[in-house]
């Protein structure tokens, strides 16, 4: 089967193509060619097509066309701080690319399967004790907002049997490289990075934060399970948040302690941001059975979330 | 106040350009300017602005900034049957061109406010016994779609502090003409206008089919009425369902046989067609608690129903 990864060049999608190249199948299926496309792709592995530019563009969208992917993995898209910034380029990207590529791709005779990166960002902060299926989502980040209208019209397309539509909402993926990511939640990389190499920390969030956490490896996993799922019973909403661990920072900080030293506790010092706090301190439990039905799985314990975060 | 009605040439926008002027006023605030936009304007009241054309077109955005509103109801849109006719043309109304409006309309110095009017074709088929603020919307068509994704478009803008939206989601609202009107529920207007009439009337849902009842008069009182509402500690989604009359078509046809003779309820022979029966004679009972702590209300009984439907 053709493979069509967007956002190939950023971190995710660079640990799912080397998924998908060490394991040569998605499923049962091998994948017989491999299309790459971002903005600016840095090294194509051989044989794989390139696919550089403006994912909104005519061009672009003919050249998807005509590669006629039978898999789709969307990842490509502004991150919430930096869509938040730039109102125009976050609905350029987020929104328009997002649905000029479904409309591209949309197939009656052959609906290709879609899996669409969204986000846990859709469903804001205020939220009740335990997060579960019936949660209204309230985005508190045009990002979010954006994301959330995206599966929507994703899940329309897989009503009308155009698209074979599955919207996975991503955690805190760790670790991000340390450049700047345009990411609200690189903390949540930083500080791994910090401790593990010794470093002093500022937090900017409080050490009872909670979060909802999932290593690159770990996800780049569900996404290709995503992809051969069975969804056929699902809700037709086609949205699932990925299955988590529900962690505090200060539980993150005690695994990085066990991992590589107690003196890494004293590193970090607190100075949370109540914006921050407020969107990436307060997620509370997950009720995300209707995903783990599904297949879809957690990196298993905080341990192994840093160990495998560490090693991308 | 300056408000602008988009749409103002369609059924519910006459109706709500008719009270406008009735009134004269939305709250305690005089309307002291009245723009009307359409792709086709009929009568243009003295002095209101016309505003003709293609609402997404520049020409057109430009002339509303130039007018700088202070209120908006916007209910320009192509219809449910329509839009799912011809997708390129519902996208470029009910969602393009919406989004372009919300743009055009932004301020963050002084947010106009944005009456939109949204859909319970957002919410879906397999309903709960009950719908309520919790209940996720599934839109089964692509028009419920876009309206849903305009919804959280719009609490966005507001979000921003750029507009300050609401959104309020029409029920079936009757008597419409008689006239093609795109729109898949277009039946429970035309058994209204057949059995005041006295002519035979071929009802393609059940007797038993229950749907959400609303004249055109109490939804033009309840747009109004959303403009002023205090929505300051609201839900940040900013979208409510009006509150409505939940009645059977068997209920419809008793209350037109109380009113307009008994001899109505043989002049209606029942084909039920599985769609529509599907998607508009299934809807369950409304929770509509937080629209009517808003203010919000029905037409308070079947026959006043009817009554106001077929004076218009």
């Amino acid at each position: 089967m053709k493979v069509l990864v967007t956002g190939a060049g950023g971190f995710i999608g660079a640990q799912l193509v080397a998924l998908l190249r060490a394991t040569g199948r998605i499923g049962e299926q091998p994948v017989s060619a491999l299309a790459l496309a971002d903005q600016r792709l840095g090294d194509v592995p051989p044989g794989a097509l390139p696919l550089e530019g403006d994912l909104g563009s005519e061009r672009l969208l003919q050249r998807v066309r005509d590669f006629a992917p039978a898999v789709v993995f969307h990842l490509a898209a502004v991150p919430g701080g930096a869509a938040e910034a730039d109102y125009a380029l976050g609905r350029r990207v987020n929104l328009d690319a997002t649905l000029a590529l479904f409309e591209a791709l949309a197939d009656d005779g052959k609906p290709p399967v879609v899996v669409y990166a969204s986000t846990i960002a859709v469903y804001g902060s205020s939220l009740p004790e335990v997060v579960g299926p019936e949660t209204p989502p309230r985005p508190p980040l045009t990002y979010g907002a954006h994301k959330l209208a995206c599966e929507i019209l994703l899940a329309d397309f897989a009503r009308r049997g155009l698209l074979d539509g599955r919207s996975v909402r991503l955690p805190g993926i760790v670790a991000r490289p340390r450049a700047p990511s345009g990411l609200a939640s690189a903390f949540m990389s930083d500080i791994l990075h910090a401790l593990a190499a010794g470093e002093p920390f500022t937090c900017p969030v409080s050490p009872q934060a909670t979060a909802w956490w999932m290593s690159a490896q770990c996800c780049a996993e569900n996404l290709l399970h995503a992809a051969v799922m069975d969804v056929s019973q699902a809700d037709p909403a086609r949205a699932w948040p990925l299955p988590v661990l529900w962690l505090s920072m200060a539980q993150v900080i005690e695994t990085c302690a066990a991992l590589y030293g107690e003196d890494r506790r004293q590193l970090v010092q607190f100075a949370p941001q109540a914006g921050l706090e407020n969107v990436f301190g307060r997620y509370p439990r997950l009720d995300d059975a209707p995903s783990r039905a599904l297949g879809l799985h957690d990196d298993g314990s905080a341990e192994v979330l840093v160990r495998r975060a560490l090693s991308a």
